[in-house]
């Protein structure tokens, strides 16, 4: 028998939406709603009228604990997990802040993961996993295994990497 | 020029001294001085007299925060940056309440490792480094490159791995 192949999955943008967190924060606070298109190929950091919104919201205590699930990630991920050694792996390193929030947040909404399976990181080039599935180009570059693009809003206009659209998207890519 | 190396360190047993805390722990709970000669060979988990102080000592709040750093390693990590990329590996994620200590502790002790180059996992057999340098052979044994193992009290009967005494071990074995 073949060995298991095994899968780094990314936390923010990819398990979790973050551009509805980060577009009801805004409207929480301003009243002002922004529309997803209106967002389309803008940087994560700079998607909001106000340019320092989005650094002042994953700032803010509990935001990253009460982030959305991305639609059908939780259905997807356990179903992958009969076939595939699945990791999270997460940048968490940046925001030291988010790092109990984000084992809390997995821990709720993908308790099927062992604690075992997660990884919070700075770099990612040191994770030896064969495919990694990411939203930020800057850390598929330096991936030693097979690099796919988790499509959202920044990225679209990205076209080095192999692009799958959301998670149905991943299912099929995995699962056929 | 040849691609510099890189090596993980582990946290706990390595860069922080956790014999020298739990011993701390256990006199100001009872009065009773354990020497570190009286406790060698016996598992992590099981090396005080009460068989579940050590246990209590780690799930206590500040515990992680307030560990001793190992003799030279501040010296020594900080030579070693000079020609490796250094990494930090530690299995915190089975202690989920000592991210943000662990986090805070490096920063404290070691301000001159970036947060990039910090890894919080719970299997390692995911980090991709030349080097790991780590007290628990289960860490070693799945590890793909060159496993060293650091002297401590738990691992003395273990003979698969090549050990190195202390911090000065570790120099002389990386910059000769």
């Amino acid at each position: 028998m073949e060995k298991r192949k095994s899968i780094a999955l990314d936390m923010d943008g990819v398990l979790a939406n973050n551009l509805v967190h980060y577009i009801h924060y805004y409207f929480q606070e301003t009243g002002i709603l922004i529309k997803e298109d209106e967002v389309l190929g803008l940087p994560e950091g700079e998607c909001l009228p106000d340019k320092g919104a989005v650094r002042r919201y994953l700032e803010s205590p509990n935001f990253f604990r009460t982030l959305p699930v991305s639609p059908n990630a939780q259905e997807v991920v356990k179903e992958l997990q009969e076939q595939y050694d699945i990791f999270v792996v997460s940048a968490a390193m940046e925001f030291p802040w988010s790092l109990r929030e984000k084992r809390d947040w997995l821990a709720e909404y993908f308790p099927f993961i062992s604690w075992q399976n997660i990884v919070f990181c700075g770099d990612k080039h040191i994770i030896k996993t064969d495919y990694l599935l990411d939203d930020h180009t800057k850390n598929l570059v330096t991936f030693s295994g097979t690099p796919l693009l988790f499509n959202t809003f920044h990225n679209v206009h990205e076209e080095r990497f192999e692009r799958l659209q959301d998670w149905m998207d991943v299912h099929r890519y995995f699962l056929g």
